[in-house]
C-alpha cells in the first residue's frame, strides 16, 4: 500500500513517545470537568468539520477500491472503512457520552490504618501513555481518544494505511482542540505514521505502558510476541451457546440464532452450540432449518447428525470445536449434562463470553459461577459482549487476558491505582525492634 | 547443585498444571470458611510438624555450606535460606491472619441495568492456576500457598534447589491436609522439581494464568523474555527519598538512615537521596556522619560534594542515578525545587516506592499525585512497601508493573473478574434494528 503523506515534520517515534508522556503527565492533572472540556471540544469540532472528514474519507475509499480490487484488502475491512454523516454523529454521541461518565481518575479504591497517624489510601490513576494499533475502522479514533483523555492517559494511534486520510483528519480535531485549549499538549493525541513506526514502538518499554493490538488472532499474538511493552488484546472468540435440559426453547432458538447470524465476523458471535441430549430431538430440527434459511453452514457430532438425517450436516472434527470460524458456519455437539457442557468449555473456550439457556435456577447459577470466560451468560445472546453495550460510552478493545482487564475494556482498563502512604516520621526499624506494633486496619 | 530427590512419582509439568487446574475448578467452589478450614489446618499441622521441618532444613543448611564455599551460593541467600523456630512461628501466624481476612472471591464490583430485566453484575473471582518461582526463602511457601488458596486458586511452587527438603516437608503439609480434608484435591499445592521444569512452565499458556518470578532483575527480566504465560514481576526498586525545602530535618534524617539502612538488600530501600538546595548545608552534614557511621558509601554530586568536602564522597556519575545497589550505598543529589526532584525520578525511578520529607501540605499533595510509582509516600520510610505491612497478610510479591497488581501483591492480584449478565431471552438484533434501546444505568 501506499506510504502516508507526511502530515507533520516527522519525528521518532521515540520523541514521538516521550512528548506523549510529558503531555500525559499535564493531562494526569486536569480537573474532571476540564477533560470533559476537550471531549466535547472534539465534538462540536466533529460536526462542524463534518464535511471535511467526508471528504478525507471519500479520498481514502476511492484509494482503498484498488486494493480491493488487488486482493490487499478483503471486502469486509472496506466496508468498515466508510464514514458517513451517521458514523459521525454516533462518534459525537459516543464522545459526549464518555464525557457524561464519572471520573475514573482518583478514586480512592481503600483505605487503611497501619498505625497511629500511618494511614494508607489506594487510589486510581492514569496508567500514562497508551498505542493502540488497529484497522480500517477510523471511528476507534475518537473512541480510544475519548477514554484516554477522560481517563488522564496521552494516546499513541497507529491505523491501517488505507485510513490515512480519514484519521489525520480525526485526529486533527483533538490536536486543534488541545491547541485551543491551551490546557495539555497537542501530543496527547498522536498519530503514528508507518509500519516501521510500530516496530520501533513495541520496543519503548520506557515510554510507553500499555499497547492494545485491534485485529485477527494472527495480528495480536505476532504484537504479543514481539512486544517488550505489556499488550492487552483480545485474541480468539469461541463462545458458545448451551441449551441445557431445562430450556425455554423459544428462547433458545432465538438466542442461537443471534448470536450467530446477527454479525458472524464478530469476536462474540457464537461457534458451537451445546445441546443436552434431553431437549436435542426436539430442538434442533426447528432450529437447523431457520439456520440454514440464514445460510448457516452445520457441522455436527454423530448424535446431531443422527438427528438432523436429512439436513446437510457435515462431521464435525476435534478441529471444528477448537476453530473461531468468524463466519456462517455452527459447530453442534450434544451434551449428556451440564458438567459435559462446562467440561467442554474448558477444554475449548477461549475465555470470551459463554451462554446458558435454562428456566432452571441452579444450573444457571452453576454455569454462571463456574465457566471460566470474562461474560457468563444466562439467557441472553453472546453479542451483548460490547463496552458500549455494557454502558462504558466506548471500548478500547475487548481483552480476553485475564489480568488486568477482563472483557469489554472502557476506561477503567485506562486505569492503575497508586498506594498513597501519609505518616509523621514513621520509620520501619521502629516495627522491626518490636518498639510499635502495626496492625492494619481497613477504614472504607 | 544437586538435584532434587524424587519425592513423588514424576510427571510432566503439563500434567502437573493440568490436575492443578482441575484442583483450581474444585477450590473455586468451595465456600470461604473451608478454604479457611484448610489455612488453618495446614497451621496446626505446621506447628505439630515444627522438628520434621527444623531437621529437613537443617540438612539442607548443611549441604548448602558447601554451595557457599564453592561460591555457588551468596551469603545473603545463606541465610534466608535457614528456618527457626521463630519462622516457624511466623509462618502459623500469617497463615491465621491470612485466613481472617475477608472472602476476595465472589465480591460485587458492579451493577449495572443495560434495559428492564437484563441486569450485568461484575465479579470478583480467582485467576485460576498461579506459578511463584523463588529462591531461598523457604516461608514464600505457606505465604503464597495460603494467599492462593484463600482466593481458590491452585498454586505450582518451583524453590531453590538449595532449599528442596525444606520446601517438599512445607508442601506436605499443604498436601496431608487437602487429603485429610478431601474437598480439593492435593494438586491445589504442588512443588516442582527441577530447573527444566520452569523452561517447561513457561510454554503452558493454556494450562497456567500467572507466573510470578521472585528474584533478582536478570532474572525476573530472563523470565518474562522468555514466558509465554503472563508475568508480574518486580525488577528494579530505585526508591528515592526527596528532603523539600520545608521537610523537618529531624524526621528526614530518621527516615533517610531507615530507608538506607534498615535492610539494604530489600527492593523498596532507598538507592538516591534528593535534597532541596535550600536546606541541602544545613541537613547533609550530619546525614552523612550518621550514614558513615552505618558504613554507607556515599556518592554525590558536585554541590553535594562541595558541601560535605572533608567527608569521603565519591563522585556520582549518571549511572549512579540509574542504579539499584540493593547495598550501603547511597547517591546523593541536590535539587533547586520540587520540579526538578519530580523530574529526576520520572527520569531515574522505577515506579516502586518514592517518598517527600516535607511539613508543606501542598507540596506533600503534589508530590503524592504527581510522582508515579506504585507507593507515593508522605513523611514515612520507603521500607514500609510490603505485604504484611500493608494488611495484605502475606505477599505473593511486589509488582512494578502497572497493570494488575501494582506494588505489594496479596490475594487481589491473585483475583480476575467476570461479568455475568442475566436476562430472559434479549437478543441484541433487537437493539441492532432499533426496537429496543440499551441505556445502562449503574446501580451499584
Amino acid at each position: 500500500m501506499s506510504n502516508a503523506p507526511a502530515s507533520a515534520a516527522k519525528s521518532s517515534v521515540r520523541e514521538q513517545a516521550r512528548a506523549a508522556r510529558a503531555a500525559a503527565r499535564k493531562l494526569a492533572l486536569l480537573s474532571n470537568e476540564a477533560r470533559n472540556s476537550l471531549l466535547l471540544g472534539v465534538a462540536r469540532r466533529t460536526e462542524q468539520n463534518a464535511a471535511k472528514i467526508l471528504a478525507a474519507n471519500a479520498e481514502d475509499c476511492r484509494a482503498a477500491e484498488g486494493f480491493v480490487k488487488n486482493g490487499e484488502l478483503s471486502q469486509a475491512a472496506f466496508a468498515r472503512l466508510r464514514v458517513t454523516e451517521n458514523t459521525i454523529r454516533e462518534m459525537v454521541m459516543r464522545l459526549e457520552e464518555v464525557a457524561r461518565l464519572e471520573d475514573p481518575i482518583g478514586k480512592r479504591l481503600a483505605t487503611t490504618e497501619l498505625d497511629d497517624g500511618l494511614i494508607l489510601y489506594k487510589e486510581s490513576c492514569p496508567l500514562g501513555v497508551v498505542a493502540v494499533i488497529f484497522e480500517s475502522r477510523p471511528d476507534v479514533v475518537p473512541q480510544v481518544s475519548g477514554l484516554a483523555v477522560k481517563s488522564g492517559n496521552a494516546v499513541l494511534l497507529k491505523g491501517g494505511a488505507e485510513a490515512v486520510r480519514t484519521n489525520e483528519a480525526l485526529v486533527a480535531l483533538w490536536r486543534e482542540t488541545l491547541r485551543e485549549s491551551g490546557i495539555a499538549p497537542e501530543a496527547a493525541v498522536t498519530l503514528l505514521q508507518s509500519r516501521a513506526d510500530v516496530m520501533e514502538l513495541l520496543q519503548l518499554k520506557r515510554e510507553v505502558d500499555l499497547i492494545v493490538p485491534r485485529g485477527g488472532r494472527e495480528f495480536v499474538e505476532h504484537i504479543s510476541a514481539n512486544s517488550r511493552v505489556p499488550v492487552l488484546g483480545h485474541g480468539e472468540g469461541i463462545c458458545h451457546v448451551y441449551v441445557d435440559r431445562a430450556a425455554d426453547l423459544a428462547k433458545a432458538e432465538a438466542i442461537a440464532l443471534d448470536a450467530k447470524t446477527q454479525y458472524p465476523a464478530a469476536c462474540n458471535s457464537a461457534e458451537t452450540l451445546l445441546v443436552h441430549a434431553d431437549v436435542a430431538a426436539k430442538f434442533l430440527p426447528g432450529l437447523a432449518k431457520k439456520l440454514k434459511e440464514a445460510s448457516v453452514e452445520l457441522r455436527g457430532d454423530e448424535r446431531t447428525r443422527e438427528i438432523l438425517r436429512g439436513v446437510d450436516v457435515v462431521k464435525a472434527t476435534e478441529a471444528d470445536w477448537a476453530t473461531e470460524y468468524s463466519d456462517l458456519i455452527l459447530a453442534i455437539r450434544i451434551v449428556d449434562s451440564l458438567d459435559a457442557a462446562l467440561d467442554h468449555i474448558a477444554e475449548f473456550g477461549s475465555l470470551h463470553t459463554e451462554a446458558i439457556i435454562t428456566e432452571d435456577a441452579a444450573a444457571a447459577q452453576r454455569f454462571l459461577n463456574e465457566v471460566d470466560a470474562a461474560g457468563a451468560y444466562h439467557n441472553v445472546s453472546t453479542r451483548f459482549a460490547d463496552g458500549y453495550r455494557y454502558g462504558f460510552g466506548s471500548e478500547v478493545g475487548i481483552s480476553n487476558s485475564k489480568l488486568h482487564a477482563r472483557g469489554p475494556m472502557g476506561m477503567e482498563g485506562l486505569t492503575t491505582y497508586k498506594y498513597k502512604l501519609v505518616g509523621n516520621g514513621q520509620v520501619v526499624g521502629t516495627y522491626a525492634r518490636g518498639e510499635r506494633v502495626l496492625r492494619a486496619r481497613k477504614i472504607e
